[in-house]
Protein backbone atom coordinates (compact mmCIF):
# COMPACT_ATOMS: atom_id res chain seq x y z
CA UNK A 1 0.00 0.00 0.00
CA UNK A 2 1.69 3.14 -0.99
CA UNK A 3 0.80 7.02 0.23
CA UNK A 4 -2.46 7.22 -1.76
CA UNK A 5 -3.76 4.12 0.29
CA UNK A 6 -5.65 1.85 -1.08
CA UNK A 7 -8.44 2.08 -3.80
CA UNK A 8 -11.73 -0.60 -4.82
CA UNK A 9 -14.27 -0.27 -7.44
CA UNK A 10 -17.41 -2.26 -6.65
CA UNK A 11 -19.94 -3.22 -9.24
CA UNK A 12 -23.77 -3.95 -9.22
CA UNK A 13 -23.99 -5.26 -12.88
CA UNK A 14 -27.21 -5.45 -14.43
CA UNK A 15 -28.07 -4.96 -18.38
CA UNK A 16 -30.29 -1.95 -17.57
CA UNK A 17 -28.52 -0.40 -14.82
CA UNK A 18 -25.07 -0.80 -13.29
CA UNK A 19 -23.81 0.70 -10.48
CA UNK A 20 -20.70 1.74 -9.73
CA UNK A 21 -18.77 3.01 -6.69
CA UNK A 22 -15.26 3.65 -5.92
CA UNK A 23 -13.56 3.91 -2.52
CA UNK A 24 -10.29 5.13 -1.55
CA UNK A 25 -8.57 3.64 2.38
CA UNK A 26 -5.95 5.97 3.50
CA UNK A 27 -4.76 5.49 7.40
CA UNK A 28 -7.69 3.25 8.48
CA UNK A 29 -10.15 6.05 6.51
CA UNK A 30 -12.41 5.11 3.73
CA UNK A 31 -13.68 8.10 1.54
CA UNK A 32 -15.57 8.31 -1.60
CA UNK A 33 -13.79 8.49 -5.02
CA UNK A 34 -16.73 8.60 -7.78
CA UNK A 35 -19.99 6.61 -7.46
CA UNK A 36 -22.52 6.61 -10.50
CA UNK A 37 -24.55 4.24 -12.54
CA UNK A 38 -24.26 3.13 -16.02
CA UNK A 39 -27.53 3.91 -17.68
CA UNK A 40 -28.05 1.50 -20.77
CA UNK A 41 -29.90 2.15 -24.18
CA UNK A 42 -33.55 -0.02 -23.75
CA UNK A 43 -33.90 0.86 -27.41
CA UNK A 44 -30.23 -0.78 -28.57
CA UNK A 45 -29.61 -4.03 -29.34
CA UNK A 46 -27.89 -6.31 -26.31
CA UNK A 47 -24.71 -5.85 -28.11
CA UNK A 48 -24.37 -2.66 -27.85
CA UNK A 49 -25.12 -2.04 -24.65
CA UNK A 50 -22.68 -4.25 -23.34
CA UNK A 51 -20.08 -2.31 -25.05
CA UNK A 52 -21.11 0.70 -23.56
CA UNK A 53 -21.25 -1.53 -19.65
CA UNK A 54 -17.75 -2.61 -20.85
CA UNK A 55 -16.67 0.69 -22.09
CA UNK A 56 -18.01 2.94 -19.19
CA UNK A 57 -16.27 0.11 -16.61
CA UNK A 58 -12.99 0.59 -18.97
CA UNK A 59 -12.92 4.25 -18.64
CA UNK A 60 -13.41 4.03 -14.70
CA UNK A 61 -10.12 2.06 -14.21
CA UNK A 62 -8.19 4.37 -16.61
CA UNK A 63 -9.04 7.00 -14.68
CA UNK A 64 -9.06 6.27 -11.11
CA UNK A 65 -6.70 2.88 -10.80
CA UNK A 66 -7.92 0.74 -8.58
CA UNK A 67 -6.38 -1.58 -6.84
CA UNK A 68 -8.91 -4.14 -6.75
CA UNK A 69 -12.14 -4.69 -7.93
CA UNK A 70 -15.15 -6.08 -6.27
CA UNK A 71 -18.55 -7.16 -7.69
CA UNK A 72 -21.72 -8.79 -6.55
CA UNK A 73 -22.39 -11.92 -7.21
CA UNK A 74 -25.69 -12.91 -8.65
CA UNK A 75 -29.19 -13.91 -6.92
CA UNK A 76 -29.26 -17.10 -8.91
CA UNK A 77 -33.21 -18.47 -7.64
CA UNK A 78 -34.90 -16.24 -10.42
CA UNK A 79 -35.54 -17.53 -13.92
CA UNK A 80 -32.83 -18.82 -16.55
CA UNK A 81 -33.55 -16.17 -18.98
CA UNK A 82 -32.88 -13.50 -16.74
CA UNK A 83 -29.83 -14.81 -14.86
CA UNK A 84 -28.72 -15.04 -18.87
CA UNK A 85 -29.29 -11.24 -19.35
CA UNK A 86 -27.49 -10.48 -15.78
CA UNK A 87 -25.00 -12.72 -16.49
CA UNK A 88 -24.00 -10.69 -19.66
CA UNK A 89 -24.01 -7.75 -17.96
CA UNK A 90 -21.67 -8.99 -15.26
CA UNK A 91 -19.49 -10.96 -17.89
CA UNK A 92 -18.69 -7.71 -19.73
CA UNK A 93 -17.70 -6.18 -16.31
CA UNK A 94 -15.83 -8.88 -15.28
CA UNK A 95 -13.87 -8.71 -18.88
CA UNK A 96 -13.47 -4.68 -18.40
CA UNK A 97 -11.76 -5.73 -14.91
CA UNK A 98 -9.63 -8.52 -16.20
CA UNK A 99 -8.46 -6.74 -19.27
CA UNK A 100 -7.04 -3.78 -17.02
CA UNK A 101 -5.27 -6.57 -14.90
CA UNK A 102 -7.46 -6.26 -12.07
CA UNK A 103 -8.99 -8.96 -9.59
CA UNK A 104 -12.19 -9.33 -8.77
CA UNK A 105 -13.74 -10.89 -5.54
CA UNK A 106 -17.51 -11.34 -6.09
CA UNK A 107 -19.84 -11.28 -2.74
CA UNK A 108 -23.59 -12.95 -2.28
CA UNK A 109 -25.85 -9.64 -1.30
CA UNK A 110 -26.57 -11.09 2.44
CA UNK A 111 -22.59 -11.22 2.83
CA UNK A 112 -22.60 -7.57 1.93
CA UNK A 113 -25.50 -6.58 3.97
CA UNK A 114 -23.78 -8.93 7.04
CA UNK A 115 -20.80 -7.06 6.91
CA UNK A 116 -22.25 -3.10 6.52
CA UNK A 117 -25.43 -3.80 8.30
CA UNK A 118 -25.47 -6.79 10.85
CA UNK A 119 -27.77 -8.34 9.38
CA UNK A 120 -27.72 -10.44 6.14
CA UNK A 121 -31.33 -9.70 5.62
CA UNK A 122 -31.35 -5.83 5.47
CA UNK A 123 -32.73 -3.96 3.26
CA UNK A 124 -31.88 -1.27 0.95
CA UNK A 125 -32.13 1.57 2.63
CA UNK A 126 -30.41 0.62 5.16
CA UNK A 127 -27.56 -0.56 3.38
CA UNK A 128 -27.61 3.15 1.91
CA UNK A 129 -27.98 4.89 5.50
CA UNK A 130 -24.93 2.57 6.27
CA UNK A 131 -22.73 3.53 3.23
CA UNK A 132 -23.09 7.43 3.44
CA UNK A 133 -22.40 6.84 7.19
CA UNK A 134 -19.05 5.49 6.90
CA UNK A 135 -17.73 7.99 3.94
CA UNK A 136 -19.44 10.90 5.90
CA UNK A 137 -21.84 12.30 3.25
CA UNK A 138 -25.53 13.03 3.25
CA UNK A 139 -28.29 13.03 1.10
CA UNK A 140 -26.55 12.08 -1.77
CA UNK A 141 -29.73 11.32 -3.41
CA UNK A 142 -28.02 8.55 -4.97
CA UNK A 143 -30.06 5.97 -7.12
CA UNK A 144 -29.99 2.00 -4.86
CA UNK A 145 -27.36 0.55 -7.38
CA UNK A 146 -24.81 2.87 -7.07
CA UNK A 147 -25.19 2.62 -2.85
CA UNK A 148 -25.09 -1.05 -3.14
CA UNK A 149 -22.23 -0.79 -5.30
CA UNK A 150 -20.30 1.13 -2.76
CA UNK A 151 -21.57 -1.37 -0.08
CA UNK A 152 -19.70 -3.99 -2.32
CA UNK A 153 -16.57 -1.63 -2.69
CA UNK A 154 -16.90 -1.03 1.52
CA UNK A 155 -17.39 -4.79 2.43
CA UNK A 156 -14.21 -5.75 0.42
CA UNK A 157 -11.88 -3.38 1.88
CA UNK A 158 -13.48 -4.69 5.63
CA UNK A 159 -12.75 -8.29 4.19
CA UNK A 160 -9.42 -7.50 2.88
CA UNK A 161 -8.52 -6.14 6.26
CA UNK A 162 -10.19 -9.25 8.25
CA UNK A 163 -7.93 -11.43 6.14
CA UNK A 164 -4.71 -9.33 6.44
CA UNK A 165 -5.08 -9.20 10.50
CA UNK A 166 -6.10 -13.14 10.15
CA UNK A 167 -2.34 -13.45 8.95
CA UNK A 168 -4.33 -15.14 5.03
CA UNK B 1 -19.38 -5.13 -50.72
CA UNK B 2 -16.15 -4.92 -51.82
CA UNK B 3 -13.78 -6.69 -53.78
CA UNK B 4 -12.74 -8.93 -50.84
CA UNK B 5 -16.44 -9.75 -50.52
CA UNK B 6 -17.72 -10.43 -46.91
CA UNK B 7 -16.24 -11.84 -43.96
CA UNK B 8 -18.20 -12.94 -41.12
CA UNK B 9 -17.52 -14.23 -37.68
CA UNK B 10 -19.20 -16.74 -35.81
CA UNK B 11 -19.03 -17.56 -32.08
CA UNK B 12 -20.10 -20.17 -29.77
CA UNK B 13 -19.67 -19.05 -26.17
CA UNK B 14 -18.53 -20.89 -23.00
CA UNK B 15 -16.85 -20.39 -20.23
CA UNK B 16 -14.57 -23.21 -20.23
CA UNK B 17 -14.20 -23.86 -24.46
CA UNK B 18 -15.98 -20.96 -26.75
CA UNK B 19 -15.51 -22.20 -30.33
CA UNK B 20 -14.77 -19.40 -33.31
CA UNK B 21 -15.45 -19.79 -36.93
CA UNK B 22 -14.65 -16.93 -39.63
CA UNK B 23 -15.77 -17.45 -43.00
CA UNK B 24 -15.75 -15.28 -46.26
CA UNK B 25 -18.53 -15.17 -49.05
CA UNK B 26 -16.91 -13.35 -52.67
CA UNK B 27 -19.24 -14.03 -55.55
CA UNK B 28 -21.31 -16.90 -54.14
CA UNK B 29 -18.71 -18.74 -52.67
CA UNK B 30 -18.05 -19.21 -49.28
CA UNK B 31 -14.51 -20.29 -47.85
CA UNK B 32 -12.64 -20.71 -44.88
CA UNK B 33 -10.77 -17.95 -43.43
CA UNK B 34 -10.14 -19.52 -40.02
CA UNK B 35 -11.11 -21.40 -37.41
CA UNK B 36 -10.71 -22.85 -33.67
CA UNK B 37 -11.35 -22.76 -30.22
CA UNK B 38 -10.87 -20.47 -27.12
CA UNK B 39 -9.98 -22.64 -23.92
CA UNK B 40 -9.79 -21.13 -20.95
CA UNK B 41 -7.88 -22.23 -18.21
CA UNK B 42 -9.96 -23.60 -15.56
CA UNK B 43 -7.77 -23.27 -12.55
CA UNK B 44 -7.78 -19.25 -13.20
CA UNK B 45 -10.55 -17.54 -11.31
CA UNK B 46 -13.80 -16.63 -13.79
CA UNK B 47 -12.94 -13.21 -14.14
CA UNK B 48 -9.30 -14.44 -15.67
CA UNK B 49 -11.11 -16.60 -17.78
CA UNK B 50 -13.55 -13.77 -19.52
CA UNK B 51 -10.37 -11.74 -19.96
CA UNK B 52 -9.13 -14.61 -22.16
CA UNK B 53 -11.92 -14.92 -24.18
CA UNK B 54 -13.08 -11.06 -24.67
CA UNK B 55 -8.72 -10.67 -25.41
CA UNK B 56 -8.73 -13.57 -28.44
CA UNK B 57 -12.18 -12.85 -29.51
CA UNK B 58 -10.75 -8.80 -29.75
CA UNK B 59 -6.98 -10.34 -31.08
CA UNK B 60 -9.67 -12.20 -33.77
CA UNK B 61 -11.43 -8.76 -34.90
CA UNK B 62 -8.29 -6.63 -34.90
CA UNK B 63 -6.44 -9.68 -37.56
CA UNK B 64 -9.43 -10.71 -39.59
CA UNK B 65 -11.77 -7.37 -40.15
CA UNK B 66 -14.87 -9.00 -40.09
CA UNK B 67 -17.87 -7.34 -40.86
CA UNK B 68 -20.31 -8.91 -38.87
CA UNK B 69 -20.98 -11.31 -35.99
CA UNK B 70 -23.21 -14.12 -35.18
CA UNK B 71 -23.57 -15.90 -31.44
CA UNK B 72 -25.22 -18.99 -30.67
CA UNK B 73 -28.09 -17.37 -28.26
CA UNK B 74 -28.11 -19.58 -25.77
CA UNK B 75 -30.71 -22.08 -24.71
CA UNK B 76 -32.21 -21.56 -21.25
CA UNK B 77 -33.72 -24.41 -20.56
CA UNK B 78 -31.14 -25.87 -18.24
CA UNK B 79 -30.41 -24.48 -14.62
CA UNK B 80 -30.00 -20.59 -13.88
CA UNK B 81 -26.91 -21.30 -12.32
CA UNK B 82 -25.45 -22.55 -15.98
CA UNK B 83 -27.74 -19.69 -17.68
CA UNK B 84 -25.15 -17.44 -15.53
CA UNK B 85 -22.55 -19.10 -16.48
CA UNK B 86 -22.92 -19.22 -20.03
CA UNK B 87 -24.12 -15.67 -19.98
CA UNK B 88 -21.06 -14.39 -18.08
CA UNK B 89 -18.94 -15.75 -21.56
CA UNK B 90 -21.48 -14.51 -24.24
CA UNK B 91 -21.21 -11.48 -22.02
CA UNK B 92 -17.09 -10.93 -22.79
CA UNK B 93 -18.00 -12.20 -26.31
CA UNK B 94 -19.89 -9.70 -27.26
CA UNK B 95 -18.81 -6.89 -25.53
CA UNK B 96 -15.20 -7.51 -27.59
CA UNK B 97 -17.75 -6.95 -30.83
CA UNK B 98 -19.87 -3.97 -29.58
CA UNK B 99 -15.88 -1.86 -28.52
CA UNK B 100 -14.81 -2.63 -32.33
CA UNK B 101 -18.16 -1.84 -33.79
CA UNK B 102 -19.40 -4.79 -35.42
CA UNK B 103 -22.98 -5.33 -35.11
CA UNK B 104 -23.82 -9.15 -33.68
CA UNK B 105 -26.88 -11.08 -34.82
CA UNK B 106 -27.99 -14.32 -32.96
CA UNK B 107 -29.65 -17.16 -33.75
CA UNK B 108 -31.29 -19.83 -31.90
CA UNK B 109 -29.54 -23.61 -32.21
CA UNK B 110 -32.64 -25.14 -34.17
CA UNK B 111 -32.43 -22.57 -36.56
CA UNK B 112 -28.86 -22.54 -37.63
CA UNK B 113 -29.47 -26.74 -37.77
CA UNK B 114 -32.93 -25.72 -39.96
CA UNK B 115 -30.28 -23.53 -42.16
CA UNK B 116 -27.75 -25.55 -43.12
CA UNK B 117 -29.40 -29.39 -42.79
CA UNK B 118 -32.55 -28.90 -43.08
CA UNK B 119 -33.66 -30.27 -39.95
CA UNK B 120 -34.07 -27.83 -36.85
CA UNK B 121 -33.29 -31.24 -34.41
CA UNK B 122 -29.57 -32.41 -36.57
CA UNK B 123 -27.57 -34.09 -34.32
CA UNK B 124 -23.70 -32.04 -33.85
CA UNK B 125 -22.72 -34.68 -36.48
CA UNK B 126 -24.73 -33.82 -39.35
CA UNK B 127 -24.01 -29.62 -38.51
CA UNK B 128 -20.11 -30.79 -38.85
CA UNK B 129 -20.53 -32.87 -42.13
CA UNK B 130 -22.92 -29.88 -44.13
CA UNK B 131 -19.91 -27.09 -42.83
CA UNK B 132 -17.26 -29.06 -44.31
CA UNK B 133 -19.07 -29.81 -47.61
CA UNK B 134 -19.87 -26.16 -47.88
CA UNK B 135 -16.77 -25.01 -47.30
CA UNK B 136 -15.16 -27.54 -49.31
CA UNK B 137 -13.07 -29.18 -46.76
CA UNK B 138 -12.26 -32.54 -45.60
CA UNK B 139 -10.70 -34.24 -42.22
CA UNK B 140 -10.83 -31.26 -40.45
CA UNK B 141 -10.66 -32.97 -36.85
CA UNK B 142 -12.19 -29.54 -36.08
CA UNK B 143 -13.55 -29.59 -32.19
CA UNK B 144 -18.18 -29.66 -32.44
CA UNK B 145 -17.33 -26.13 -30.91
CA UNK B 146 -15.55 -25.26 -33.97
CA UNK B 147 -18.01 -26.46 -36.39
CA UNK B 148 -21.07 -25.08 -34.62
CA UNK B 149 -19.36 -21.76 -34.59
CA UNK B 150 -18.78 -22.18 -38.20
CA UNK B 151 -22.44 -22.60 -38.93
CA UNK B 152 -23.68 -19.70 -37.08
CA UNK B 153 -21.34 -17.50 -39.40
CA UNK B 154 -22.69 -20.00 -42.37
CA UNK B 155 -26.13 -19.59 -40.81
CA UNK B 156 -25.68 -15.79 -40.87
CA UNK B 157 -24.56 -15.52 -44.61
CA UNK B 158 -27.42 -17.60 -45.55
CA UNK B 159 -29.96 -15.41 -43.87
CA UNK B 160 -28.37 -11.82 -45.19
CA UNK B 161 -28.64 -13.03 -48.73
CA UNK B 162 -32.03 -14.17 -47.86
CA UNK B 163 -33.16 -10.76 -46.27
CA UNK B 164 -31.49 -9.15 -49.30
CA UNK B 165 -33.71 -11.12 -51.77
CA UNK B 166 -36.60 -10.26 -49.97
CA UNK B 167 -35.60 -6.44 -50.28
CA UNK B 168 -35.46 -6.42 -46.69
Amino acid sequence: MGDSGIVIIGIDPGTRVTGFGIVRELSGQVSLVDAGTIRTDSKKPMCARLGQIYARIAGLLASHSPDEAAIENIFVASNSASALKLGQARGAAMAACAVSGIIVSGYEPTKVKLNLVGNGRADKSQVAFMVERILGVKNTKWALDTTDALAIAICHLNERRFARMAGK
